[in-house]
Formats: structure tokens, C-alpha cells, sequence
């Protein structure tokens, strides 16, 4: 259920050396065609990491024959040294692959403000050419793991309006930048459904904008976030935008709850769903200023229902609402009601991992869920190591 | 050095019963005259409590004749009721002062959504009218602290063009909204200088907009924040707008230190200044991303001078600068260079309380400092025990 389950793709990971553990940390995806369509979407931070400027530049062509990836060192902040290493690295790719490096794409993920040592990654490279299978994806996961406790890898399978069948599989890392050394997302996505580049550029920017970018860990922003998305068309299959669009946001949902769900340090995978908002956008602003909010996230921690957290919260925003029209519902209890004390809090149970928190705006009939965690003292301690 | 220390005023703090601990719950400031000019600024959070509403009115003709605070309940999120026993504490208070109700100023701070017993409250107003004495401000700062570990106080001493002293105290407390239940930040400030009331609202936004509002422990934003200030013109003493205002901007940026320095679970103070700014919105906006990542404050609490968490914090606003010409010292050491490595981090000695966080734009000449604190395990445990 990875990104060699689609036909026309192969994977590896191996153990270049950049992690002093010895665990593998270089993965490489190729794309076998006969098609080579791809789209991208990355992190917004203006501060972005070599390889995000080099590989913005690879996909601008709709075209991507191989994605390059590293554990060990993120390559942000290292000036123009560290953009020639992103280069070496996609010339080394391209030179053992025989094809262009202006079609590898380049990800990076570690700390951020060191060089990456090329001794390894070079020779890496070569070790995961050479290691290439057609059933490597689950070494692939691995090899991009940073402080993620399990790889994570999602698969869906559908068919286009002749009954041919189509696979969109993926992997990913990261814990919604939760980790240390500010653990960036990465997510690589195959396909072997035949759909053009611009198709994919669409249905991708769809598909992340209600999954991944509404995982809100802790609010930090990476140099280095990555999805990216490419299609070998080996299967035949030609799918209707809105059959593929619905296959990739499932596949793109399930790995960003697989994220949140491996959040270093939480205890508590919380939905915040903000509904009866007058736009979704303002909902989708309400569920991210609570899911923000320290104090209710270490609220959570402590199993404390604290509704009057969310309320402030709320208020930051400038959401269409009336401060004593807001209800608040935990876990189904209704503890606050217009604006002022509910049902008992008491009543409600967060003992349970997953905690739903459910705001209504009683402004109009939009919303918007955004998934986070809760502020633990495991968050603070990953967070605090030197040198993380 | 406290709200008792200019001429005019008398103050008390009284054990109501509203905290479990015994210890003192409720304040009164009284201002005796000649003049009754005053200003306040709120909270901008637009759930706002109960005598945020009330206040708010009272002060709008620019007359204050008497303050009641009571720490042990917030007041906020507790419907018409709330705003009730709000109503009820004033016409209390303007009972046993023979004053008018709408003279009279509240201000809570504890949990939210709990309704304020009044059977307490109302003899505590009593006990305090009968308490107020001209040296009674130190009982007022220690009845209005929630989690403070200290009582706040502040004094400026001045002069006027023909040599009349006036002084400005101040008591605040609070921890910038680091502490359990989301406890506010409460500021009283008192001045016997003869300033009319136009001219008090246009000091103390100027004084707070640069001092308490760039205090920021953890980004949350409280529902009862108020900074009031009350002139008797007891002294005689008419200093300039510019005297006046530059005392007052210097007792509030102690007092907004003193909260700061206070913050629950703290271990570093932060100050966080970026400079070379192309505006004084773009120096603050910059340093407050900073001040708000927890990555970077947790980084700091493990002594990890971790400059790449501060340019991933920049690089998400749109301030004006070049990712590759931000410039980054921590307690003096230059560990990022042009957007890149600098000197080595080894060099940051982040032992001491005080940290230093200086970002340079490179693109004009202002500036604006933030300051903050850590994020630690006493910060989690203290806003996750439950029922706080």
C-alpha cells in the first residue's frame, strides 16, 4: 500500500550514513512511464529550504522522472553551498538513472543550519539505484522516517468509466512539524492512472487544502513541507477529475491523520470542527485559533474540558458571530450554550485518545475540521533535547 | 510604590472567601480628587466578560471615581446573569462609598464560566470600603494576584515645568495569560498629576500599544485584560503630554517586565527585537511570530540556541526582507549570517535567565522588541491540572 502498488514505479531506502543511528535515511522513487506528469505543492514559509527552490523549478515543466529523498539534514538556511548540494545531489540521480537532473526532484528533512555531508549522500544515491524494486515503497517509508515512530503509507484503488483499474498509493513522514529539528512533512504520492500534469496540479491543490493543510500540529510552518505527486499512466486507466480528485484526497486524508495520530508527545488526537460558520473560511479560521491555543491544548493534556479556552479563542478571530450565540459541545456534551455555562462539565469523557470538539457559529451553514494535538509534556521535552 | 503612592488615593485588599486558600480576594482603589479624569484599554478578544461590558461604559465619560477587583472568578462567559452580579458589585460599592454606580470600575480574573458568588462578594466590598486606608495599595496589589508568585508594583516620580512633583503607580497582575484558567492581566494605575481625561486615553494607548501589549507569554489572548488609569490631580502638578507620557510609559513597561519575569513555569525571560525593519509594524509582526512559535521556546527552555527555528518563524510573515540577508544573534553570538550559518551556536551561553533574540532585516532602519518566555514542563502542568 505504498508508492510502488501503482503499476510503473520503483523504490528503495538505504542507510547512507546521516543518521547516527545507522537507520536507513535516503530514499529514492522512480517513475517508469510510459507517462512522466507531475505536481507539487509546497511549505509557504518564505524561508524555504534548497531543495524546495530547486524542485519548484524541476516541476514547472509538469514533468518529474525520479524524486530524491534525505533524513538526516534538512538543507534550509545554508546559503549557496547548500543549493549546490541539492544540485549534486539530483546530478548524481540523474547520472546512475540516465536521465536529466533537471527532472529529479529533491527533498530534504532534519535540522535545519547544517550542511549535509555529500561524502554519504553521493554514495548513497548509488546504493539506492542500485537497490530499486518494484515492491521497495515500504523501504522508501522507512527511509524518510525522522523521529516518526511508524512508517506510514496509504493506497486506494479505483476505476475509471470503462471498469479499468487505477492505484493512487503514498507515503509520508513528518508529525505536523512536532518533532525536533522542526520534522518537516514530506509526502510522495503515485499514481498509475493517466492524468496530465495540469489535471494533477489541480486535483492536488484540492486534495491537500482539506487534508494536509488542515492538520495543525503546533502551528509551526517547515522549510521544507513537500507533496509531491506523480503519475506513470501504466495502468491505462483514464479516470474523471472527480473520480481521481475523490481517490487522492482519501489517500491524502488517511496519511494526514496517520501524521497527527504520531505526533511526538501527544496523548490526544483532537478534531475541532467549527460548523453553522457563514463561510468556510471563517470556519476553518475558529477550528485554527483554538487548535493554536496553548492553553487549550494543555487543557486537553490534563483532561480538563475547559470550554471557557475555547471560547477565547474564538474571540481572537474575525469570524462572523455573536460572542452569545456560540454553542460548545465535547465529546457530545454541550457545555456551552449561547455564549454562557452549558451542560455539566463533568459529563464530559477525555479519557479517550480522540477528542471532537464541535463549535457552532449559528452564522450560516458552512465548516471546516481541523486536526491537532494536545500540548503534552513529552512535546516540550522532544522539543528542548540540544541539538535536536 | 503602588497605586497609594500619589496623592488622592486610598486603596484595600480583603479576604472575601472567593479563593479556597483564605488568601485576599478582593481590592478596592478609591480616588478622593480633587479630579476624577480616568482612561482604561480592554481586552480586544471579542468574548469579552462581564465587567469588561460594564467597564467599558463606565469609564466612556472619562470619570472614575472608584476600581473593585476581585481575583477567584473571571465573570466571562456567564450570560445576563454574569452581567448581573457585575451590576450588583457596583451598586455595592457606590452604596458604601456614597458615590454613583456608574462611577465605579470592575475588574475580575480567575475561571471562566463560573458565576461569582455574591454572597461573598458583597460583604468583601464592605470589608474593603472599611479597610481603605492612604497606604492600603500593597494590600491591593496582593488581593488581585491569582497565580502570582509576587505582588506588581511600579512608581514614577516627576516634575512639572515650574518644579511641581506628581507621581504614577501602578499594580498589575497576571502572567500574560501563562497561568491556569487563563488568568488576566489586571493593571490599576494612579497619577496625582492633573491631567484631564482626553489626554490620559491618548498616554496610556501610546504607553500600553509599546509596553503590555508587547508582552507576549503565550499568544493567548484573555477575555478580561484591563488597564486602568485614575487621576486625582491631588499634587497640582501639570506636567506636559510628553512628561507625562514618558512616565507612564516607563512605570507600565516595569510593570509589563515584573508580569513577564512572573510568567507561570518560566524559566527564560526572552526578549525578542528585530531592527533594520522596514516599519515598526513589520520589526513587531516579525518578533511576535517568533515570540508565538513553540518550537523556538521550547528550543530555548533546552538551552538550544536553534536560529533556524527563529528564520522558519520570520520566513511566515510578509514583512519586507531577502530570506538570504536575515541576520541573527542570540546573547550576542552571530549564529546566522546572510539567511545562512554563522558563528558557531556552541558559543550561545543560554545559562542566564535573560535571552537576547536580535533579528536583523536588513531593510530600513526600525524596530520593535517582544518579549516572552520559554515554553517548559511547569508551563504544561500548571495549564493542564484539572478544574484550573
Amino acid at each position: 500500500m505504498t508508492v510502488t502498488a501503482p503499476r510503473g514505479f520503483r523504490a528503495a531506502g538505504v542507510t547512507a550514513g546521516l543518521k547516527a543511528s545507522g537507520k536507513p535515511d535516503l530514499a529514492l522513487v522512480v517513475n517508469d512511464g510510459p507517462s512522466k506528469a507531475a505536481a507539487a505543492v509546497f511549505t509557504s514559509n518564505r524561508v524555504a529550504a534548497a531543495p524546495v527552490h530547486w524542485s519548484r523549478q524541476v516541476v514547472s515543466d509538469g514533468r518529474v522522472d525520479a524524486v530524491v529523498l534525505n533524513s538526516g539534514g534538512a538543507n534550509a538556511c545554508t546559503g549557496p553551498a547548500g543549493f549546490q548540494n541539492t544540485h549534486s545531489t539530483a546530478e548524481k540521480v540523474a547520472k546512475v538513472l540516465d536521465i536529466s537532473a533537471t527532472d529529479v526532484f529533491v527533498c530534504s528533512t532534519g535540522l535545519i543550519g547544517e550542511q549535509l555531508p555529500m561524502d554519504k549522500i553521493l554514495p548513497g544515491v548509488e546504493a539506492a539505484a542500485a537497490a530499486l524494486s518494484a515492491d521497495g515503497g515500504p523501504e522508501a517509508a522507512t527511509a524518510i522516517m525522522t523521529t516518526d515512530s511508524v512508517p506510514k503509507a496509504a493506497l486506494f484503488i479505483g476505476t475509471d468509466a470503462d471498469g479499468e483499474e487505477f492505484a493512487i498509493g503514498g507515503i509520508a513522514k513528518g508529525a505536523g512539524m512536532l518533532a525536533p529539528g522542526l520534522a518537516t512533512m514530506l509526502v510522495v504520492l503515485t499514481t498509475d492512472a493517466a492524468v496530465d500534469a495540469e489535471l494533477l496540479d489541480v486535483v492536488l491543490r484540492d486534495a491537500t487544502r482539506v487534508t494536509f493543510d488542515r492538520a495543525d500540529s503546533d502551528g509551526c510552518m517547515s522549510t521544507n513541507d513537500t507533496v509531491v505527486l506523480l503519475s506513470s499512466g501504466a495502468s491505462g486507466a483514464v479516470p474523471s477529475a472527480e473520480a481521481f480528485g475523490a481517490g487522492l484526497t482519501q489517500v491524502c486524508a488517511e496519511l494526514a491523520r496517520k501524521l497527527i495520530a504520531d505526533a511526538e508527545g501527544a496523548s490526544h488526537d483532537i478534531a475541532i470542527r467549527t460548523f453553522n460558520a457563514a463561510s468556510e473560511a471563517d470556519a476553518e479560521t475558529v477550528s485554527r485559533s483554538v487548535a493554536r491555543s496553548n492553553l487549550f491544548k494543555a487543557a486537553i493534556f490534563g483532561k480538563d474540558p475547559n470550554w471557557g479556552r475555547v471560547l477565547s479563542a474564538v474571540g481572537t478571530t474575525d469570524a462572523v458571530f455573536e460572542p452569545d450565540q456560540l454553542n460548545v459541545a465535547m465529546n457530545g456534551v454541550q457545555i456551552c450554550r449561547n455564549g454562557s455555562i452549558g451542560d455539566d462539565r463533568g459529563l464530559v469523557d477525555l479519557e479517550p485518545r480522540e477528542v471532537l470538539v464541535e463549535i457552532d457559529l449559528q452564522a450560516g451553514d458552512a465548516e471546516a475540521t481541523i486536526w491537532t494535538n494536545d500540548l503534552t509534556h513529552d512535546y516540550v521535552h522532544e522539543n528542548s533535547a540540544y541539538s535536536s
